[in-house]
Formats: structure tokens, sequence, C-alpha cells
């Protein structure tokens, strides 16, 4: 058998039946955030593709959702691929659902052609890449033990919801924690499918990626205290304006991140926070969330140590109070020789064209390349468009995706 | 009699008193906006003070409070004196307060002393001089029938409730609002007691400002949509981020002020709101709520025309759409010189040394100055300090100021 022969159902039409149960039509967009009902509404329609798809289902004690299909060696490490269907605010209905809907579909289509995998195969949804709780991966981070019962608690979502209180309210026990840590060495690698994020395929006019490196963020929460005072009153000389202040160190963050030594960060201030919030008031308080990324790390210092300086700078030119300090500082993953050769093979045997791209975003495989051999696939998003309602692939690029994965699943578990 | 030898109880403990009614703690300041409860209990607190002091109090249709003293001449033009009690969020206890307790001690005072003017002499809280509704000085615009019963159903707070809806909460009928009309003819001179909300007055070394003009805000709502994008595969320059387009625009707004022909513009975006406001997302929206004044109306439009080119060509540079409104556009007023001689000559009457200011903040003053004669007495704000729980004026300093307005008062009511 021969992947190409393999007949995919529309594997677009389940990306859709999945996003139209948690669409907010009002809002514009898929709001399906982890540890909510919405996201358990999603957990019961994947878990069903799963079953009719062949595979057995476990959710672990984080909430993290597993389908498997035994090898013919039942002691074999074990092939792993997937990816999330939690989402951020009012996103698109293909960030990482693509990765869990795509590898059941690949297997199902597989077992119809005949196939049976030497190895054991298991697709996983993890819960909570997306930063519901200020930073994301925590299914992940709970699988390879780097989670701790400690951040349950102390790690909150924008209404003050701690995780472990988000997880006791749909039924699962945060004391329980230690039970999610996966044996690593019984995973013979892991390959997660995605759309790009990005425009780099689309502008290239290449509608596969192969995954060498992921880039990883360095965020950082940035508490700016100037004086409120009158608006009319108050001469510019006289003034500490805690957004004023804000708004340059935002303009200098993008200057930095343009004058990047690797050409490949990026920075972005995601959340601001302004008070007290009157027009005849000026800001004595400015809370700025950043992020900045590379899948180089000397660049990415380069231009955080030059924000940090500049702040200081400004601190002290402004007479405000800048305080700093870190939500998350990820290493760069580089992935493992093992599936990047899978997956480029696979192209090659399907006879599609593809290239070699750096992932922007950060991926649940980003918190698994320490343990285990990683690797991604990506396809074109129209427009370089994501978390948003206006994201969108092409039919022909997500079939396309999902034959490949189903290539690579059938070299990886050889 | 002369009026050093008026003897002034504690206005600073009134000052106070009213403060303590609505302050709440946990935030740190007083709010006290109008239609509520809050401004309600304060209502109820100086119209108290009204009637220890001998005026005849009276609510118009709008809320606004009025304690009068008959003169000798009962049908003379009145000599109107007063401010706000309302606040904005977070506030402190002088600001608009001492402008309504002051002219009540003095009168209270001035009687005590055997004084019997020959014009009525009223006292005004004017309701709603805080622009809790998006502009302010409703109250005085109401006075003088520049307020349409139409923008009592258009103009909203932040949680979307009307004025009409607001005023109907609190018993208020908006469909009076005729009713509220002042018979202008009948007013002789308009004097307002004010802290200054700025420290020209403490550099300066002096006690008194006397007002000669008003600056007037010119206030701007700009919105810019971009493209909300995924902040890690979204290369710099293939954004459209809103809120980097807004952070460009307040530095140039900052800097079009600094750079001002007048060199007396101010400019503030005290109101920032930014969608959707998640780390790993581009922001895709930004709102800057943006606030100029000047007394020097041609200086205004200048740093208004600068910030809207400006705005065109971050829009046109960034691929971004940038709409702006105006949300009020009010017209500097020149003092008269009855009132502005009256101080002035009040002043050298007590042997305190005075010196002419500009207004920088708006007060209802302004609204009443293109109808009758007004002017302004400004006592030193500590540090420039308002709209703020740290907003403070030396007890000295206050009675110097309640001092001069009984000086004024007995002047103009002559």
């Amino acid at each position: 058998m021969t992947t190409s022969a393999v007949t995919l159902r529309s594997i677009h039409e389940q990306l859709h039946e999945l996003a139209a149960i948690n669409a907010d039509p009002a809002a514009g967009g898929i709001t399906r955030e982890v540890f909510t009902e919405h996201y358990a509404e999603a957990t019961a329609y994947v878990a069903a593709r799963m079953r009719d798809a062949g595979l057995e289902v476990r959710v672990d004690a984080f909430g993290n959702l597993f389908g498997r299909l035994d090898g013919r060696d039942r002691t074999a490490a074990a092939v792993l691929t997937g990816s999330h269907i939690d989402t951020t605010l009012n996103a698109g209905a293909y960030d990482g659902v693509l990765g869990v809907l795509g590898p059941i579909e690949a297997i199902r289509a597989l077992r119809e052609g005949g196939w049976a995998p030497e190895r054991p195969v298991e697709v996983v949804a993890f819960a909570g890449e997306e930063p519901r709780f200020g930073s994301g991966c925590l299914g992940s981070r709970a699988l390879v033990g780097s989670l701790t019962r400690a951040e349950l608690d102390t790690m909150r979502d924008r209404d003050g919801v701690s995780v472990a209180e988000a997880m006791r309210r749909v039924g699962l026990d945060p004391d329980r924690l230690e039970d999610v840590r996966l044996d690593l060495a019984g995973v013979h690698a892991f390959v997660e499918l995605h759309i790009e994020q990005g425009g780099v395929l689309e502008a290239a006019g290449v509608p596969l990626g192969v995954v060498t490196g992921i880039a990883a963020p360095h965020d950082l929460r940035v508490r700016i205290t100037g004086a409120a005072a009158h608006s009319g009153a108050t001469p510019m000389a006289l003034r500490r304006d805690a957004f004023a202040a804000a708004a340059e160190a935002a303009v200098a963050l993008e200057r930095l991140a343009l004058a990047s030594p690797s050409g490949s960060t990026v920075a972005t201030a995601g959340v601001v926070h302004v008070g007290p919030g009157a027009i005849n008031v000026i800001p004595g308080y400015a809370e700025l969330h950043v992020d900045v990324r590379d899948h180089d790390l000397g660049a990415r210092t380069t231009v955080i140590e030059g924000f940090r300086a500049e702040l200081r700078a400004i601190a002290q030119r402004r007479g405000v109070d800048v305080a700093v300090d870190t939500i998350t500082q990820d290493a760069p993953a580089v992935c493992g020789a093992v599936v990047v050769d899978a997956v480029r093979r696979a192209c090659a045997e399907l006879g599609q064209p593809s290239r070699d791209v750096i992932s922007g975003a950060y991926h649940d495989a980003m918190v698994l390349g320490p343990h285990v051999p990683i690797g991604m696939i990506f396809v074109p998003s129209v427009g370089g468009v994501s978390h948003s309602p206006l994201e969108f692939t092409e039919p022909d690029d997500i079939d396309r995706g999902v034959l490949v994965l189903a290539a690579t699943l059938r070299r990886l578990a050889a």
C-alpha cells in the first residue's frame, strides 16, 4: 500500500463541525478556553471521532485526551502525534484542531487501507496550549513533568481564577498532577500537523513546510507607574504620564525587533492596560504584556536586553517607575532528524513540493523537544492570519497536510 | 466692615466631612459621579450647609442645587458663584467642592458680620461637571440652554447608561430639560473659586491666582483597526498591529504638544482600549480618547491638525484603518473685566499677593462665559496633583481663597 492510495473523508467538514459547536456569532469567532464547558463539548466531539477511527480513548488527570492504536509490537515505543483543541479569544477554526482531527482521519484512512503499524500510534489533544492563564502549553508541560503543583495555584486567568480552581470546576483534581507524567522512554517520536499561522508558505507558493526548529517566546510584564493628574491643568513639562511612557516603550520595542541581528525576531505588546482611564486624567498607570520570539536565542536576548535598557532610560527621563518581570522564557527547539527526515520523504513520496521552515509560533512540540525527537508539518494560512475568526486554510492544502502526516506516521511507526 | 474682619469656621473640616461620606478606602479615593446615590448623599450634605448659612435652597430639574440669599434690591440681577460636587473616579476632596462649600461659608461669615448685599447672591452646585458621560459641564450647559434633549439619550457612561436613564434612576425627569434654562439677564456676574489643579502657583510661590482666561478642550476619539494575527508566526514586515500604530500616534501627539506655538498646549491620551488583548495575538484594534487644550485657539488647532495629519500618515504607512471623531470641541473663554477687577481688588484689600493665570482645566465658568461676565479665583494645588486621592491644598491657602471670594462677592453684590 502507498499513502497516495488513502481516501480521506472531508476533514474540512469536521473542522467546521467542531467550530460550530463553540462559535460565538456575536463576537465573530470561536472562544474555547481550556477547563470550560465549551472545552468539554469539544473534547466529547473529538473522543467520538477517535472511537470512530478505532482508537482506544483515555483522558488523563490534567484533561489531556489520548486515542491509542496498538502496534503489532505492543511493547514498542509509540509514535505520538497531536496538537490542541483549545483556542484564544474570538479565534479561528484551524489552529491546533487540524493537528488533532487530522491524525485521527489519517489513521482511520490508513486502517481502511489495511494498515497495521509495527509501533503503537497515539493521538493526543494537549489541554491548555493557549495562554488562558498567562502562559501556554500546560498539558504538554504536565506530561513532561515541568509544570509544578504550586503553579496551578499561582497562575491565574484574566478573571483571577487559578488553574487549580478552573480544573476543580470541571471535575479534575489538581492534586493528581504527578499522575499525568508520561514515560518518555515509551515515546519513539512526536509529530505535529499545524497551520503555519504566518505568511511564509503562501508568499513562497509552497503547500508544505517541513519544520526544522521552533522559535520560543520570552514574555515580559511591564508595569509603569507615573502620576495621575488633571489633563488640562498640568503643563507638559510637569507630567509623569504612564501611558506616554508605555507608548514610547512600544515604539522602541518595534524598532528593536526590526533591527534584530537574526532578521527573524518578532515582538508584540498584545495586552495593554491603562488607568485610571478617563479622558481628563493623565494616566498614572500603564501595563504592557510583551512577547518577543526567535529561534535564534542570541538575537532574542539582544532584543530583550535592548528593550530593558530602553525601559530604564524611559524611567529615568520621565520620572516614572518601571517594574519588569518575566512571564515565560522558553528555549527554542531543534527538530529531531528522524522526524524531519520522515516528513521530507513523505512529501517526496507524494510528489508534493515542500520547504524547510522555522515555526514562529510555539507549540506543544517545543515542550516535548528536549525529551523526544520532534517534528512538525505546516500547511499554508491564507493571508498569514491566525488567532482570528478570519483564519483559513484551503481544503486542498488541508488534505495534502493530512496525507503527508499519514505517510509520516507510516514511516515512523514501521 | 472689612472682609479681613470675617471669621471663618473650618472650611477644611467641611471638605473632609463631605469627602468621608463617599470615600472608598479600597480604591483609595472618592468616587462620586453625578446621578448616583453617592451624589444624592453629597447634595443633601451641601443643602444642609446652605440652610445653616441662611440660604433658600432649591434643586432644578437637572439636579443643579441652588442656595439663594435675597438682596436689598430683590429684583436686581444676581451675583452667581459656585462649582460642582461630582468627582472623577478615585478622586480627591477639593476639586469643585471648594467652590461650593467655600462661598456658603463666605456668605455665612459675611452675614455674621452684618452684611446685607444690595444684589441677590446665589450659590450653585452644577450637576455633572465631570465627564461621566464622555463630556462634562452638563448642568451648566443645561442652564445656558446648550444641552439638547437628544444628547441625554445619546451620551452614555462606560456601562452604556444614558444621561436620561441615569436621571430617571434618581427621580429626575429628562423631559423637563427646558425648565432648567436660567434667565441669563438675571445674572450680573459669575465667580468660581477652585483649586488650581496644576503646579504654576506653587512653583511661583504665590497663594492666589486671578484667572483671566480658560483653556478649552478639543477631544477626539481615535479608532484604529489593523489585523489580529499570531504574535509568533507573523513576521514584523507582514503586520498591521493596531496598538503599534496607536503607540506611534501617542508619541507623535506628545511631540506636537511640546512643539506647540503657544507653549501652553497640553495633550493627553487618557483612555486606551486594545483588543483582543492576549499576549500571543497582535492587536487588531486600538482606541485612544485624546484631549488637547489651550486658551490659544490657534495653537490648539495647529496641534489637532498636526495630529490628524500624523494619523493619516500612520494609516498609510502601516496599512491600518484610522477613524477619528470629535467628542468635544469647546471655545476657550475670556474672563469678564468686572469680575477680574473685583478679584484683583479683593486680593489687594486683603494684602494678599496674586498673579494672573490661565486655567488649563475647563470649568462650568467656561460654559457661562459667552453669556455673563465670569471670573475665577485659584488656590494652589500641592505638587500640582488633581483627579487623584493625593489632591491637597493647604488649609491656610483654602482660608485665603474663601476670604478673597468673600471680598469679591461683597464688591460684585454692592
